[in-house]
């Protein structure tokens, strides 16, 4: 039986195609995780000490870290997930964002080794960060300058290995846009954010403390 | 003609063998690098605020500095630095080199991406640490633990990618372990060591600001 990707000669044996419609898959995801920003918001409101611009943060870090735990820890771990023959959503979200990139289906090491990387380390960690942020850790500047630096290392890694093999991996120009560029987009665009603020604050700390020892003196 | 690289059914056409031995390869880089380091702890020696282990600090960050953007910055770019036919010290390297991982003179991609990170990124950044902590800028810890995470990120790729595309890139056991396992090995160890002491002087920051906001409410 063939598959939908590109390109169109790469070998999948017993690829058993998608049953859920791409539409089903995107909003589970989305709801799913409207739902955990949800509980998170309304969990951190009864922080009085945590700002606004912190419950945000916390809502990120627990939708981003459940993301990069099941989503890509399913994903490093399950190198026969386009041989499944139920309709497992996890597999199923993978089969379908394979038509964006084929490099999952075809069990690329770049990408695995990211994707596995981004599971194992950053997804629990950044699942600790909701937790340091609501307890006001002193790590957790430098535990989401650490995790978003790792996030963009990644996207990094996994754009610039695109384009030296080709960058033809998508089935259309509509997967290629909506599920590799937008998608990814995010992990861009937000870890850029986080990195400007807590390398902001961190630098104010440190001059804070200069300038005390130096009053001391 | 053959190449010394294994898997020997690699194909590189135009290969030109080193001319240079791997001996002097080896003390032109020791020589050179004991030459910056030297230079720069002299010189780190006239500024009387600047410890001990800030001085080692930076001669480690003008040496990781320059090898990033001379050496590892000519492989990014150099894509066909076997055919080289003169004996150009800089392709000698990674002729020589690519007997410990073969990947080097193949072209992989996600070599190529993690050297051209390095090169681009870290290496420039670490040059200017040399100065910031020099000036005792107040972005010298959080900048050093960033590059320090991006070079354990940027070895976890090279060795994990190695692993899962069957480990089998070196001429000879003595390759592996020389050039492959042990040169690799300082920017595990040395990275992991300023990581641990940044992540420290930056959480006793965060926390001293916190303890004198409290006390000035």
């Amino acid at each position: 039986m063939g598959h939908p990707y590109i390109p169109s000669d790469l070998s999948l044996p017993d690829y058993v195609p998608g049953s859920l419609s791409p539409f089903t898959i995107v909003a589970v995801y989305v709801l799913s995780s409207l739902f955990v920003a949800t509980t998170i918001w309304l969990i951190s409101g009864r922080f009085p000490r945590v700002s606004t611009t912190e419950r945000w943060l916390m809502c990120w870090w627990a939708f981003t870290g459940l993301t990069h735990i099941v989503l890509e820890g399913y994903f490093a771990f399950s190198p026969q997930f386009y041989k499944d023959t139920t309709p497992c959503y996890l597999s199923e979200v993978w089969k379908e964002y394979s038509k964006g990139d084929s490099r999952y289906a075809a069990r690329d090491a770049g990408v695995v080794t990211v994707e596995g990387i981004t599971a194992v380390l950053e997804g629990p960690a950044s699942l600790l960060l909701v937790y340091a942020i609501a307890k006001r850790a002193a790590y957790r500047e430098v535990l989401q300058l650490a995790i978003s630096l790792g996030q963009l290392y990644g996207t990094a890694v996994y754009f610039i290995t695109a384009i030296l093999e080709g960058d033809n991996f998508a089935s259309s120009t509509y997967h290629y846009f909506a599920y590799y560029v937008f998608a990814n987009s995010f992990w861009i665009l937000i870890p850029s954010l986080i990195i400007v603020r807590s390398w902001k604050k961190i630098c104010a700390a440190t001059e804070a403390q200069v300038q005390k020892k130096a009053k001391a003196l």
